[in-house]
């Protein structure tokens, strides 16, 4: 006994060594051992090993103009570049380093999110705006990658569904369902990795502030079997023809909601469904409440804008929601399309209307504090 | 109604446009629109918009040396550095480009994984070795990310559950169970990204290659929650402590298997129980058949090295399992040591003993050939 396990500790330890890694370690083994990013209270420190580099930059979200060509960091010993910044505000923010011309995520930073087809390191600023951003200390769901065939859309698909602790701790209860929609350039991935849906749940749950929920992260681009990193074909549907424009809102309606309400414990009815979706998920929310406006008794559309025909209207108002949750950033690009929706709703008095202005622009840190705000609001 | 959808025909494009991106396109928008990497048949021609980096190479895990410098890259029109190669053999390759003695991952390419705390870019070859490890063309199995309370090692801690295709659809089947070990510096994420298992079982299964298995894919540091890209906090447990060393495999047997045969529909008998782990995972693999060789039927050690006690091997010899699989390359730095397993296992005349010899060392190329070899043995 003491010898096999003198062995495996040996092993674990040549393992190590080895490293399990098919590249060498470059600039990771050659450099100072350095750390980056830092963070010290009110200064926050990054640093890069790039010894032969002439120009490195650090552009991050929270720059003024984060799409620029960043701020300068400082060769120092050992070929090390670091700068050194104020710390920003409590947010998670992207970053990258742009080392003679070439943006590059930081290769000492194992927190990175994929935007589309882009892997950006983060910075994650710890605070009470993101509490619920980071893991929940106790309690986490279970979030699964499982597929579902679409007649509509002629192609199986790929959607995320998050259910909440306890849902298999309690084989005899059932769960209202939020069905959470990324924007444009996203896919089913977008939210439980960009949006922290997973955590923001755990944590809301948790605290008592959100009723324990199902949440279904579908793929919205209705020509995409799953996230592009699965590397399966496209369809060549034309999704702007009109004769397919209603689709994916019609496959999400009339096929996801069916398929996760006979595969999970779901509640099958109107006041335990709610649909939120940021951009052009927004867009298929308000879509969702012009044709289907019983289906669900939530709806939320982030920073989206969108309009209703009249009929539409009054049979969504007939329908009677519990909430209807318009929320933009007053320097959105669709700040005034959401202002209009505002307008439409508030004329026909539609129940459950409210109104959510936040500051900032058509950004992730805008959709996860959406979420964190409209959850607890859901199936009360 | 026409009216909506034109909206949200519009949307679509504005937030395409905008991009649903936090930082700015770089490089990725500056110069011109390339492709990398771009497999022509026996060529391969990787591409970096570098206009202003003086030196970039080339680096990945076909070459002889993957832990080396690599090979000089051409700047071209436009400031496109470019080398075309002969394509490497089927497999899944990762590589790097050195932008001016720094390592960064090929931006244009979104096929990615994470070794560690690494990224790195995949060359994906498609051939008949590599026809399963790309996603199946119609059966997916479903991939979550569950969590479990070890009292053992006195903390919450994520596994990876591979249920396959049919799995929801047929509430009262119950299916047999392979627990899946990784190595050193991997995680529970480990043999789902670089191992590519679910496409493998995927595959297999959807050919009738292997049976229907649910697969456990457990993380296998016990002084970890889960892995580092979720930011827990780790334990201070001494894992090299005798009193500590065999807790994860203990933990295993006696928490994680019951834990699965609770929430699952899993056969709970040894002739459906089978174990496979690489390097650590390995040894946690020779250690299960050494300290409960009545649990499973089969065993698979790959790339590891172990020894047993006389006591130890006269009882697995008397559990009589099914299979008793070592694989090892014949150029792994184990391999001498597999020999010595294989010569004790051997000796003892175990039943199920199998020894599977291949090409190369201790890396990723193996390990996925040795699972898609090895799951059709399992559960017939």
């Amino acid at each position: 006994m003491k010898k096999i396990l003198t062995v495996i500790a040996a092993l674990s330890l040549l393992a190590i060594s080895a490293g399990a890694q098919e590249l060498g370690n470059f600039a990771f083994g050659r450099g100072p051992q350095v750390v980056s990013p830092e963070i010290n209270g009110d200064k926050t420190t990054f640093r890069l090993n790039a010894n032969y580099a002439t120009i490195v930059n650090l552009v991050g979200a929270w720059m003024e103009n984060p799409y620029g060509q960043g701020i300068p960091m400082t060769k120092g010993e050992g070929g090390v570049w670091e700068i050194t910044i104020d710390t920003p505000s409590p947010e998670i923010y992207t970053y990258s380093f742009i080392v003679d011309g070439v943006v590059m995520s930081d290769p000492l930073n194992v927190f990175v999110q994929r935007d589309g087809s882009r892997y950006l390191s983060m910075l994650m600023v710890p605070g009470e705006r993101t509490e619920n951003y980071f893991e929940a200390k106790k309690q986490h769901g279970t979030v699964s990658h499982r597929w579902y065939t679409s007649k509509i859309l002629g192609i199986d698909r790929r959607l995320t569904v998050y259910t909440p602790y306890g849902y298999e701790q309690n084989p005899n209860k059932k769960y209202p369902v939020l069905y959470l929609l990324h924007g444009a350039g996203g896919d089913e991935e977008a939210w439980s990795s960009m949006g922290r849906a997973a955590q923001i749940l755990d944590n809301l749950i948790e605290k008592g502030l959100a009723e324990p929920m199902i949440c279904v992260m579908p793929n919205g681009n209705p020509n995409q079997m799953a996230a592009q990193t699965l590397g399966l074909p496209t369809t060549e549907m034309d999704w702007r023809d009109p004769a397919n424009r209603t689709s994916y809102v019609r496959s999400l309606c009339e096929e996801i909601v069916p398929f996760i309400e006979k595969n999970y414990r779901a509640i099958a009815k109107p006041s335990s469904r709610a649909i939120a979706g940021l951009s052009m998920g927004g867009g298929h929310t308000i879509s969702a409440s012009a044709l289907y406006p019983n289906m669900f008794a939530y709806f939320c559309p982030l920073s989206a804008a969108g309009a209703l025909t009249p009929e539409q209207a009054a049979a969504l108002k007939k329908a009677n929601p519990k909430l209807y949750w318009v929320a933009c950033g007053n320097t959105d690009f669709l700040w005034k399309g959401s202002l209009e929706l505002k307008k439409l709703l508030e004329d026909i008095q539609l129940p459950g209307f409210e109104f959510y202005e936040s500051d900032g622009g058509h950004v992730w840190s805008n959709w996860r504090l959406y979420l964190n705000t409209l959850a607890p609001k859901l199936f009360k």
